[in-house]
């Protein structure tokens, strides 16, 4: 069955900044969309910030399965229509995987409830990504762990509720871990909070990271599609 | 230890309505202040939504350890900015009660990254509310259920995230059933629900339910006061 | 693609009791095997207590993706070297859903390491199930609540683990409430904990129950097969 | 209010190897004993493997609110009646801490319901414990996070069910990572795995692991003796 995936890219910094640009010439959303195209059924569009509503009207929310968000510099110039679209969409059905930065984005602190800091370092340090969950469907082909030579460092604590599952927890070369791999229910959706990524180093074109995205897609996909907002007045179904 | 509980009610309908005003003459958070003092260590004040700033000034929360939160007619006339600094509040560690219609307050949605919504009926119906977790401090003293002769019925589906505890469902005579007690850690705080209530029904001078919210003033007590919004850069604890 | 589903039945009640057997002529697991057969890609076999190693010798097992068990008044006849092998191979990845009086069974409760006692009442009285988790793949294709006309009543406190999901809660004319549908991992398998079921009701024909089945059949199926009771002695990755 | 705390220990090391002994003079039960004293208000009693019924005959366990669990290298050596009578008196609602090695004890892996294997090794390595829930009251006075300069190394995966509250996870020097604190209601009980602990390095002698070992005596301690194992029949509530 095909997965309809919508890669979501605030897409600055590959226009401002030379070096960025020089890793993801096209774009993170680009290169998230050529890595994952071969590791499943997937029908793969894309938006960004500068589009008129950010790329994302109320029809292609509607033909979105899973929604991937990347966002770093700009959270602040997602408009809030276009955030409480995403939230209702999400809460009806529709699949959400947050990328690395995207923690602090308005999406997904709205949807967790909590505020969503963590400590953060640039040092182009080394992490190892433990599988905590290896029969879970997102680590499907994941070994015991995996390595990143290069990353920032995000360390503990992260404010988020309890995760439903965990999936991942990262050890960091400076002496931090974290939470790396974690799915919330919210609605009639799934939510995949997924830590790997950078604007420089070239985190998107690694085998693993783009494993885990693609098994995302379908794990989080929309199964339903049906509003959670109602507050329906009911007549009993038993006699008074 | 004293427990300094805030009861916050939006105490509109009991200037309105005769019948309301029948029943909670001092309004309901009178009711439920005056019910809950023989029942622990409580230092009880109360505020109320026509007062400024809804009476819930950042000194008054500072020195909350447990809010109580009753609104039903008026959730809209609830400023941003208040809902902002009780959520705030609540994730630097103040514990938060939530009552019946309060599930559709801008706070507990805000908290909850869900909807909130569930089907009602007001038809004066037999509750029954079946105690799930008996050894959880909040069901402390009270039987394997208690009944409610006359109460409003809210039905499943509830939408809000898996509860990290659940301590009671409820069953209604008119076929329903419903999530009645629900825990959630958010940030350094603690979330309880707790569905009974109504405004011409006396719920709250039942000793069950009474019990249940003084329990839960004490379990969701404040613990620490620390913001968890900072998202630190820091520098690492091993040589890099 | 196909899941292999073994269906263990304790099959005493069909061939002692008149009345069982007018209901299930050839044993529950053959109703079960025949009902979920047009609802999925399932290669579906049986198993019987009277058997040889009950049926489920290790090569059985390891070419099961789910396994479902049936047992009401046999629970202490099946061996302990039996339910030690089926608890290892739910560890190491086989799904496994226990339906109603499987509560008891010596593997839920090994699986669940609690009591898993529950209220019961023979009374053919009527049960109506609530659709906790619209999404879920195990609830596809079912509406926001059934019914089932004469049910064996199962009430709360029902002593599990907290589920991972909770998928149904039902209703009971008498006055309790159950938490019908439950779902739980255990190493690297899924455990569904389905309540409907009798020996003399014909629940095990109901579309909605079968459906219920069918889904959980693929949602719990074998992901990987991979032991978790090593416990190795290791070298470390970075230098000490 | 008093805590009745038991502490169990195998005490077989202490006895065998001097080096140990060198440690723990007086058994790892002792040092325990005496360094929670100063924490709470406890009532501190001890029993070893070596003593009749292992120390734990029903009436120590009924005037127990938690035991506290050590054990090594003679798990197989403890009574299989003394298992089932700790299991049953933790469902009933006694308080359990599991130490470090004792997550391979029969009472934890019957608890558990999985195979609670782990990878080690014995380095004497830097662990580094993140707390990742400041505001549980089993981290009350712990700091962001405490190291041990010598420590055993336990790493993920550890099999073992989604704990309900994940309160530590441990960084190594040597590359891994583990859930160091993780909490799980069985019954009407508490369970809590804490990872700290070894026979020669003197782990229990450290203030922040003695204050999360004393602040889990609270947490967990009995909150009602009801055992959870009968399967009553009853009458219904409402007419049929």
């Amino acid at each position: 069955m095909t997965t309809r995936v919508t890669i979501w890219n605030e897409f600055q910094h590959e226009k401002e900044n030379e070096r960025v640009r020089s890793v993801y010439p096209d774009g993170i959303h680009a290169a998230i969309a050529k890595g994952i195209a071969p590791l499943g059924d997937f029908d793969v569009k894309t938006a960004t910030l500068d589009e008129p509503e950010h790329g994302l009207p109320a029809d292609v929310l509607a033909a979105t399965d899973t929604l991937i968000w990347w966002g770093h510099k700009a959270h602040d110039r997602v408009s809030d229509d276009v955030v409480e679209r995403v939230c209702h969409e999400v809460l009806s059905g529709m699949g959400l995987i947050v990328l690395h930065s995207g923690h602090f984005s308005k999406v997904f602190r709205r949807l967790m409830g909590t505020n969503c800091s963590l400590k953060w370092r640039e040092a182009a340090e080394r992490e190892r990504l433990w599988n905590i969950s290896p029969s879970h469907p997102v680590m499907a082909g994941i070994d015991e762990y995996f390595e990143l030579p290069h990353a920032e460092m995000y360390g503990e604590p992260f404010d988020i509720p309890t995760p439903d599952d965990l999936l991942l927890i990262s050890w960091f070369q400076g002496g931090e871990v974290f939470r790396s791999g974690c799915t919330w229910n919210r609605g009639n959706g799934r939510v995949l909070y997924f830590r790997p990524g950078h604007e420089t180093y070239p985190i998107y074109y690694d085998p693993n990271v783009l494993r885990i995205v693609a098994n995302g897609c379908d794990w989080a996909r929309r199964r339903l599609s049906r509003a959670t907002d109602a507050c329906p007045n009911t007549t009993p179904l038993e006699p008074l």
